[in-house]
């Protein structure tokens, strides 16, 4: 499928985490459009596995959203960093769990309609406990989780962010039952 | 968990889709932190599935990432619209496909460390074909795929956006098999 092509850019925004861009882009067709763009250094999701199949979540303040949400252990890629070493430093740092045996699950992009953050997705086990020593503005509460409990966290939007949702659906292959919300015409 | 408290907060950036708040706020423990907020209006996704099982995708450039995915249909929800009648004028504009039948299957938020944009995902089926009429600035093909075609589809990055992946797993019930990235310690 044929690019956009980016006619001029601008960076209204710089912070410590994302920066955004404005791009007017010529489609195809020759119109011109405004594109806004977040850039993000991209980040990895955990999922630690126990020996006997607990699941090892984070209960996590989340500003963004307002509320605290139970999430894999995570964190974003520093510069020059590669995932798994990143993927490593956050299952340590955010539950004390060190392992060798990484395996990657899928990767993902969170919002591609205007955000270039990709996500990496990974499942631990053979975890070797440790201490734990979080990010100094992380407050964290580990949890520990039966797969049995995991529908239930997801239907009830306690576990509710992409990378969460992604690695316990795919590594449980978990099919999501939903409700029907509508059998006649909307207003 | 206790929330952070805003103290100050600035918006350095007024998009037309997104918009950039960055909040000082107080941690319980009375320090002060800088978190970057990215405001979106929310988007909902439509799995689209035909009689026989077939399912309806689109494949969308994404100026964001610089490349095409396949997608389920999706939009960003309009001011003051309710998510079922941004579905059904979603899949109805990218398809042409028009149906009363909507399950809702989950909500979840892209990256709730920085973002608010919430997702709700829908499966869509008794559909009713009709003429697509995309928005001027979208370019779409719709691409028919069958169930079996679909971890495939993830495991080469065809199928990567959040919305997508998390519709298509918790849908079909997929395990993925992933692929182990070390067995010994990283450099």
């Amino acid at each position: 499928m044929q690019p956009e092509t980016v006619v001029r850019s601008e960076r209204p925004f710089d912070g410590k985490l994302i920066r955004v861009r404005v791009d007017t882009v010529r489609l195809p067709d020759g119109r011109e459009r405004q594109r806004e763009v977040v850039e993000h250094p991209g980040a990895v999701g955990v999922l630690p596995v126990l020996t006997d199949g607990t699941l090892v979540l984070v209960r996590q303040y989340r500003h963004a959203i307002g509320r605290a949400l139970l999430e894999i252990p995570a964190g974003t890629r520093e510069p020059g960093e590669d995932a798994e070493t990143c993927a490593r430093r956050e299952l340590a740092e955010e539950t004390g769990y060190r392992t060798e045996a990484l395996w990657e699950l899928v990767r993902f992009y969170v919002s591609p309609g205007w955000a270039d953050e990709e996500l990496i997705v990974y499942v631990a086990d053979d975890l070797q406990p440790g201490a734990m020593h979080p990010a100094d503005d992380e407050r964290l509460e580990v949890v520990p989780v039966r797969p049995d409990e995991v529908p239930g966290l997801i239907a009830r939007g306690e576990i509710a962010d992409s990378k969460s949702v992604v690695a316990l659906l795919a590594y449980l292959g978990l099919r999501l039952g939903g409700k029907r919300v509508g059998d006649g015409p909307q207003s």
